[in-house]
C-alpha cells in the first residue's frame, strides 16, 4: 500500500508543505516513525518530536508554525487527530476491500448471495445458506447448510461455521474460529461409558459482535447459545452450549464459560477466567484474569481469584499469603511463650 | 428441516390428534417451545404446561386424556421419552447424512476409500490413506499420508490430521482440531539456542472417542500418544507427546496435559486444568477445574487447587484465605497482649 | 516408510550382522521396540536389553561383541547414538520432503515463489506474496497479500497468515495457527458500546522460530508484534498485539501474553501462564506453570503462583495453605488460653 503525500493530502482535504511526491507506506507514532511512515501531531506535548522525527510526513493543524527547520514534510488539515483516524481506518480496510467470487469455490445452488459480496477461493457455502450484502468471506472458510449471515459481516480465512447458525450484521469473525460445533454433552451409559446427548440447538450471534482467532462457540443442546449485540470476544474463547453473553460484554483471551451460564451486559472479563455451568452473572460485573467463578454474581460486583473473592479481600489475603510462613512462626512463638507463662 | 406432524407421527409409529398438516421445524422443551416446535410430555410434573405450551405439537403417552381444551396438536405413542430421543437423534443426524465425493477435492491415487463415504469439497487425502466404510469427512479437511480412519467416523470441516495417524471406528472430531502435530521437544544446543528433537511417533485414537473443536493432540517423540476407547475431550484440549488417556475418561475445555503423563480410566477432569509431565494419574480420579497437578494421583482421588489438594482441605483453606487479614490481626493482638502479660 | 536393514546400513555407513533383507518401518527405544522396529545401543547400561529386545535390528558400536546369542540383527557403526540421530532426522523429514505445486491451488499472478518450493492443494497465496527457496506450504493454508516467507520455512496445513506478515528463514508453523489477526483493541463509544481501534501493524517472526498447533499471534496496533530468532512456542499460545518475545525464549502450551508486554531472551515460561499487558520481563526469567504475572520481572527471576511469588515463598506458603485450618484452630486456642490467664 503505497501512496504519495499529495494523494494522502487530497484524501484528507489537506495541503502539503514540502515534497508532495514522497511515497508513504505505513502509519506510525511520531516518536517511533521511520522513513516511509506518516505520523500526526495533535497534542502540543508532542511538538518537540516533530523536529527530530524520522517520519516522511506529519499531519499537523493548518496553522502550525514550526519554530525550527523541519526535515519532514507536512500535511496541514483542520483536525490532525481526526484526519489520522480517517487514514487509519482507510489503511485498516485496504486489505479487506475485496469483491467478487473467486474460483474454485463451492457455492450450493440453493444458497443465496447478496450484492457486492466477496467469496474467496476454496470457500464452501452449503445448501440454503443466505449471505447478506457486502459480506466478505475469506478463503478456505466453511459455511454449513441453512446458515444465515447478515449484511456487512466479515469472516476471515479458515473459519468453520456449522449448519443452521444465525450471524447478524457487521459481525467480524477471525481465522480458525469454530461456530456451532456440538455442545459437550454426554450421559453415563452402562456405568462406565457414555452416550452422546444430541446437540440440535443453534448459535445466534447478534449485530456488531467481534470474535477473535481460534475461538469456539458451541451450539445449544436445544434452543440457542446467544452472543448479544456488541459483544467482543478475544482469541481462544470457549463458549459452551446454551450460554448467553449480554450486550457489549468484553472477554479477554483463553477464558472458558461452561454450559448454560448467563452473563449480563457491559461486563469485563479478564483472560484465562473459568466459569462453572448454570451461573447467573449480573450486568457491569468485572472479573480479574485467571479467576474461577463458581457462584452467581450480582450487578456491579468486582471479583478476582479462585474461588473468586471481592478484589479487596483478594489483594489483602494475597499479601499475607506471600509470607504465610512468617505467620506460622509467630504462632509457634506465641504457643511457646504462653506455655512458659502458664 | 421441515416435516408435517403426520410425517413425524409415521416415523414414531404414533397417531395424531389435531391437525396432521402443521409443519414442524424444531424440537424444544415444553415450557420453552414456540410455534413450529415439537415437544414431549413424559413426566406428569410437566402436565400443566401442556395446556399453555406454544409448541405446535406435543408427543404424549397413547392413553393421555386432557382435562382441559388444548391449543396444541398431539402425537400419541407408547413411550414419549423414547420417541422424543429418537426424534432428537434423527434431527441431530439430519445435517450429517452426506454421501459422495464432492469436487474439487484431492484424493491421492494410492488412497483407499470404503463404501458409502462422504468427502467434502477441498478435502485433501494423502498417499496410502485408508478410509473405512460410512466415514464422513467435511470440507477443507486435511489428512496426511499413511493415515488410517476406521468405519463410521465423522470428521468435521477444517480439521488437520498429520501423516501416519491411527483413528478408530465411530470417532468424532470437530472443526479446527489438529491431530499429530510435532511434540514440543527441544534440547539446548550451545547453551543459548535449541535443537529440535525429531518427533517420529504416532497418534492412536481408539473407537468411540469424541474430540471437540480446536483441540490439539501431538504425536509421540517415539512410540505413540494414545487416546483410549470412549474418551471424550472438550474444545481446546492440549494433549502433549506420549500422553496416554484411559478408557472413558472425560476432560473439559482448555485443559493441558504435559508430555508422557498417563491418565487412567473413567476419570473426570475439569476445565483449565494443567498437568505436569511424566505423571501417573489413577483410575476414577476427579480433578476440579483450574487445578494444577504436579504429583501422581492414586485411584479414586478427588483433588482441586494449585498445587492440588484433597477437596476437603481446599474448601476449608479457601474459606480461611478469604479473610486471611483477620487471622493476621488476631496474631498481632495476641502478641501485644502476651507482651503486656509478661 | 519401509526400508531393508541393508539399505539403512548403507545410509549409515554401517555393516550388517544377521539378515540384511528384513524390512524396518519404525524407530523405537530398545526396551519398547517391536518387530519391524530398529533401535540402538550406545550406553552400556542398556546392554542387557539387546538379548531380549523384540526389535528387528539394533544399531551397535562396530566392536560390539555379544556374550549370548541374539535374536535381533545388528548394524555396526562408529557412533551408534549419532547414527540413530541421523536416522531419526531422516525419518522425521521423510513426510515433509514434498516439492512442486499441487492443483488446484490459487497463486496470485503478482506472487513470487522461490526454487524447490512445495505448495499443497487448496493453498491460497495472495497478491505480492514472496516465498523463499525450499519453502514447504501444506494444503489448505492461506497466505494474505504482501506477506513474505523466508527460505526453508515449513508451514503445515490449515494455517492462516494474514496480509503483510514477515516470516523469516527456517521457521516452522504447525496446523491451525493464526498469524496476524487483529489485536484486541476497542475504545468505549457512548458509554456502553465499543468502537474498534484499527489494527494496522504487522507480525514479524524471525529465523528459526517454531510455533505449535492452534497458536495465535496478533498483529500490532501500529508497529509490530515481534517473535525473535530461535523462539519456541507450544500449542495454543496467545500473543497479543505489540508483544515482543526475546531470542530463544521457550513458552509452553495455553499461555497468554497481553498487549505490549516485552519478554527477554532465554526465558522459560510454563503452560497456562497469564501475563498482564505493558510488562517488562527480563532475560533468563523462569515462570512456573499457571502463574499470573502482573508486575515487571528482573533478569534471572524465578517465580510461580497468582500473583506470582519467588518460588521459595510459593512453596512454603502452599504447604501452610494446605492446612490453613490448623493455623486457624491454634489461634483460637491461643486466644482462649490467653483469656484464661488474664
Amino acid at each position: 500500500m503505497k501512496y504519495s503525500i499529495q494523494k494522502i493530502a487530497d484524501y484528507l482535504n489537506g495541503t502539503v508543505t514540502g515534497n508532495p511526491h514522497v511515497e508513504i507506506n505505513n502509519l506510525a507514532k511520531i516518536e517511533e516513525a521511520q522513513a516511509g511512515d506518516i505520523s500526526f501531531l495533535a497534542n502540543p506535548i508532542y511538538t518537540p518530536h516533530i523536529y527530530t522525527t524520522k517520519a516522511s510526513a506529519v499531519i499537523v493543524k493548518d496553522d502550525f508554525n514550526p519554530e525550527k527547520e523541519l526535515s519532514t514534510n507536512l500535511i496541514r488539515v483542520k483536525d490532525p487527530y481526526e484526519a489520522f483516524s480517517k487514514l487509519l481506518d482507510f489503511y485498516a480496510n485496504s486489505y479487506e476491500n475485496k469483491v467478487g467470487i473467486e474460483t474454485p469455490s463451492k457455492i450450493s445452488k440453493t444458497a443465496h448471495l447478496g450484492q457486492n459480496v466477496y467469496v474467496g477461493a476454496f470457500c464452501y457455502i452449503g445448501e440454503n445458506v443466505k449471505i447478506g450484502n457486502d459480506v466478505k468471506i475469506f478463503p478456505n472458510t466453511y459455511i454449513g447448510d441453512d446458515t444465515i449471515i447478515g449484511d456487512n459481516s466479515l469472516i476471515f480465512a479458515n473459519v468453520s461455521i456449522y449448519h443452521d447458525t444465525r450471524i447478524g450484521e457487521n459481525v467480524t469473525i477471525h481465522s480458525g474460529s469454530v461456530i456451532g460445533a456440538d455442545g459437550f454433552g454426554f450421559v453415563p451409559n452402562n456405568g462406565s461409558d457414555f452416550k452422546k446427548v444430541p446437540q440440535i440447538g443453534q448459535v445466534i450471534i447478534e449485530d456488531f459482535v467481534e470474535i477473535g482467532a481460534n475461538a469456539s462457540i458451541d451450539r445449544a443442546t436445544m434452543g440457542a447459545t446467544v452472543i448479544r449485540r456488541g459483544v467482543k470476544l478475544d482469541n481462544f474463547i470457549q463458549v459452551a452450549h446454551n450460554v448467553e453473553i449480554g450486550e457489549n460484554t468484553v472477554i479477554a483471551a483463553l477464558t472458558g464459560i461452561s454450559g448454560s451460564t448467563k452473563i449480563g451486559k457491559n461486563c469485563m472479563v479478564g483472560g484465562q477466567v473459568g466459569m462453572a455451568g448454570h451461573l447467573k452473572i449480573g450486568n457491569q460485573v468485572k472479573i480479574g484474569a485467571q479467576s474461577g467463578i463458581s457462584h452467581h454474581l450480582k450487578d456491579g460486583e468486582i471479583v478476582v481469584g479462585t474461588p473468586a473473592l471481592p478484589i479487596k479481600n483478594f489483594k489483602k489475603s494475597s499479601i499475607i499469603f506471600k509470607n504465610l510462613e512468617d505467620l506460622y512462626r509467630r504462632i509457634q512463638r506465641l504457643e511457646k511463650e504462653l506455655n512458659e507463662l502458664k
